[in-house]
């Protein structure tokens, strides 16, 4: 994880791919979302979605995962430089998200997240605010999911500056 | 599930309630959140949030469980009075997600869903949209989760006028 004085506007991070398999997708729909069209492809053709689709709230928990994978990388990469590590802050939520296009059993979704706005908290100075756009496209180059997070991001500390 | 017609701002329903136990945190975490203070009580007492801290994916995944549970309660009422079952168009995504307060293993959060707005859609008459307000609260009355969910929802059809 990086500090806000390592953060700024445009940076990009590919979060990598996951493959929404028709058993992931019924997995997750009998725990959360157990509506016909996430349980059952026949429904699923039968539906506006045209297939056994993902649910939202499946699609969003799968670019946590990524976001939570790529955090721990930079971590690792950064313990192996020898470089104190930023513990990030709880997100207070986020705006805007959208399910753009539906995931389809078998389609291919890589996520990615782009930095939108920095600014330093006012209220709390060792802090600074990140935006970032999170997204998901499919293997035909197609936005599927968007969202803007917001994160309370550690800034360095002064002895370490 | 209703008609759009049958909708008005202000209507709310209580969806139920589920306890977060440290199983159900863990277990979601490790599926799709696997940050320290989602899977370890010690972490997560050392963090900011005081205690094992369910993923705010899962505090949105159980919210969406109970919303799909009362829709499937509606509909078989609906059923049972020989009446027609609206069946909803799937979720263009929704705005203002707000994790406010921490949800710890142990805590009862009760959700509830308030119509914000209502209008037809312009560019398909048989439908309407619907915002709602989704909420959670905790056993001690404070609101810990919020979003603002929209929903395309079918018009009765004229013959059924």
């Amino acid at each position: 994880m990086r500090f806000f004085d390592d953060i700024a506007i445009g940076q990009r991070r590919e979060l990598g791919s996951f493959i929404f398999t028709a058993d992931a997708i019924k997995n997750f729909a009998r725990q959360f979302d157990p509506q016909r069209f996430h349980l059952d492809e026949e429904e699923g053709r039968k539906s506006l979605f045209g297939g056994l689709a993902a649910s939202g709230w499946h699609v969003g928990s799968v670019c946590m995962k990524l976001l939570v994978a790529d955090g721990q990388r930079l971590a690792k990469e950064a313990l192996a430089r020898g470089e104190e590590i930023a513990v990030w802050g709880p997100s207070p939520g986020f705006r805007d998200l959208r399910w753009i296009k539906p995931v389809l059993a078998g389609d291919t979704i890589s996520f990615a997240s782009e930095v939108e706005s920095v600014r330093p908290s006012e209220k709390r100075p060792e802090w600074g605010i990140v935006q970032a756009r999170n997204t998901g496209t499919n293997q035909r180059g197609e936005l599927v999911f968007s969202f803007l997070a917001t994160a309370f991001v550690p800034r360095r500390t002064p002895a370490s500056d």
